[in-house]
């Protein structure tokens, strides 16, 4: 049984560091509330309950990678600044300064990887004679990335360590590679959907990544660092970054009747053509035999990001708002307090706990807080505060004749009173259809 | 349908950086065999084979942690070098000379952990107010791991990135300690069992960890870097290191009845006592309200050097032998030839394939060589090498009037003939009692 006094959730008060900056409400809550901890300027760790909603998160997202066929590898961090040299971005890189650079006992030197398409494109280069017939191919990872950020900030939205999902794509031509662009966009419209944030895809900036399309995925969100451009217009939504000139009008029709809001960017797609595979030398065999360029494509999710970001968009200013589908514990079950009148049901917490777990939706997903030297009303404050989707409460209702529990539902915001018969088709109404 | 032309295994040719090294049987397989691929000097990318076998050992370790009642959690890799001056290491590491260190933008000193006590016992102290109620606490991550090894070598066996499982336990004194201790070295236990790999246990060195406790797990076997010592007198069997002296006597009783063999250690467990916990402060509310050290435990496991220890114990000199329950895949169909009289038999493949992945044990494990352009010959040798544990071929029986498959047994070293009929309780039959 998953107990709140076994759970490390040191609920701390902000740490100094961060004493003077300027807070936003999801940083200051996943703080408090012991989902991660600050550990030195723009580096966090995720405590037990930010782990658990990451782990589900990268479920979620291995799941739809197998859906396009991906295929899930692992790059090393540290890449050797040679290839970065050789695909012509090591300057520019150094320049923007938000590398990190180290040195092995030989003094060769490496990138703590950014993101990946020098290695990677490497990996497509040396040797591997590919046929055209193994194409497209799709090799993703999970793994941390590295940025000297000049000003880290909002906790896990801009840090100098974060867990990124990166995937590469390979075709043979252009009109493939857009192919493979689209199913990868329905699969990350799927993975937004499925954690239920509003969000939307706007036309972005390929940046220093080079390349010939792209789009972003961006949370509404007023504590968002970019501005979005809808045109009412035309309709094509834009990150406002793609403007040379700060003007107010859609940059596609030029009409002056748009709205601007403020992102979270959580994804980015870029179709990237010959950029890294020409000057890398990754190669197919094509159906004439010749020996000709991979056109790429790279997609990324800033997972650590999404975290943070959809509990910024969700939650209330006192009350952590998750994702149904990565909330760290899907219901939380309060027991009656030591020495009160309804004492006597805490007999019923484990056949209570074991109705619960027998749907699969809450397998190993349900916690009791069993801190019995505290009243049940601060236990229901702080199991709001901690955002468990679903809190039955073991109260004064549990010692009627037939026992009743209370339920309060955070996601659709509503009270029941569910007996234990009740409880089995009430938990399947709950359940979401997956 | 996972097929094997959809599978990026690219096979190659030893890397040239390579040919003139000392290469164990595992590194070369797992090279050409496109499991790994060599990047640069001690770095390597896990292909999807490796991955797949890498994920199915993390989600064993963290079955086994979750028995132990232990937490997972996430720590930066990048350790600021001050928590390692405040606890005394960092002078003594740095004449190792194996620390990866960086700077960032501000010259603040990092170092990428190599290993995260510093880091762990910092969590606890930073304003953490520990009841010993709540103990013991054991929290543990699996992350990537760092080592500016002088001389990487023998593939994943010694690299300068590799992932590790580290477990730190919490207790609040030394008979508390000693019971967490056996338990997690009752979950090694089983996590090595699983994987059926014969493995020793022996008195460890503390090296420069500290602490007053330690043993090692080792695979005996040939490659090993290690010297074990196992007395016929006392029983006891000891890591030679241990000796100050080379000596060809038991440590413990003196015995020269000794005999030694090479293993490759694959786990670490460490009593710390409050090596890191007096000067780092992380304490704890003892049960007169005194604040008192914690008594720490350390455990780690190298899952990539696992992979890669239990192919090189178990394989033949042509063929990959992986345990059981971390195959990539568990069973391999190999179809008919394109051109072939057995060819009409094709039909069968969905089929075939759905009735072995209906068994759970074999879910998403089964792949299908549909390389009809190969003979049935040269694909069962490569499957062979490739070390998938059940072969399952559609060859010329299939096409009698009840069809037979021939199966290939690697595990057991058998062959068979089954038909559609019996292939269930076959399969039954075959899967391990877990």
């Amino acid at each position: 049984m998953n107990r709140v006094t076994r759970l490390f959730q040191p609920t701390a008060p902000i740490p100094k560091s961060l004493q003077n900056s300027q807070l936003i409400k999801s940083q200051r809550m996943m703080l408090e509330q012991g989902v991660i901890r600050a550990t030195s300027t723009g580096l966090y760790t995720l405590l037990p309950l930010g782990m658990r909603a990451l782990k589900k998160l990268e479920n979620i997202v291995d799941r739809y990678m197998e859906k396009v066929g991906a295929q899930k590898i692992l790059l090393p961090t540290l890449t050797s600044d040679q290839l970065w040299e050789q695909s012509g971005r090591l300057e520019e890189a150094k320049a923007g300064s938000e590398l990190f650079l180290l040195e092995d006992r030989h003094k060769k030197r490496y990138i703590l990887g950014p993101t990946h398409e020098e290695a990677i494109t490497e990996l497509l280069a040396a040797g591997t004679r590919l046929s055209y017939r193994r194409l497209p191919l799709l090799l993703y990872q999970i793994s941390n990335k590295y940025r000297d950020e000049p000003r880290p900030r909002f906790g896990l939205l801009r840090t100098r360590e974060f867990v990124m999902k990166d995937l590469y794509s390979f075709d043979a031509n252009a009109e493939n590679a857009l192919k493979t662009y689209e199913s990868v966009t329905e699969a990350y419209n799927g993975i937004f959907q499925e954690l239920g944030v509003k969000y939307v895809r706007v036309e972005g900036d390929s940046g220093m990544m080079g390349g010939s399309m792209s789009h972003e995925f961006h949370y509404p969100c007023e504590a968002g660092e970019e501005r979005i451009i809808q045109c009412n217009a035309c309709n094509v939504p834009t990150n406002a970054s793609l403007l040379q000139i700060q003007s107010d009008s859609c940059p596609h029709c030029q009409s002056t009747d748009i709205s601007t809001m403020a992102g979270i960017e959580v994804g980015h797609t870029f179709i990237l053509g010959t950029r890294y595979s020409k000057p890398m030398n990754a190669t197919f065999i094509a159906d004439d035999k010749s020996m000709q360029s991979l056109i790429m494509g790279c997609y990324g999710l800033g997972l650590s990001r999404i975290l943070a970001a959809s509990l910024e968009a969700l939650s209330l200013p006192t009350e952590l708002r998750w994702p149904l589908c990565i909330a760290p514990y899907k219901a939380c079950i309060i027991t009656p307090k030591h020495g009160s009148k309804e004492e006597a049901a805490s007999v019923l917490t484990q056949g209570l706990y074991d109705s619960i777990e027998c749907n699969s939706f809450f397998k190993n997903d349900v916690i009791v807080d069993d801190r019995t030297n505290l009243s049940i009303g601060r236990r229901i404050t702080e199991a709001k505060r901690s955002g468990y989707p679903l809190i039955i409460v073991i109260g004064k209702k549990a010692v009627e004749d037939i026992p009743r529990f209370e339920v309060i539902d955070l996601v659709n915001n509503r009270e029941y009173e569910w007996t234990d018969g009740s409880l089995a088709s009430r938990l399947k109404e709950y359940c979401p259809q997956i």
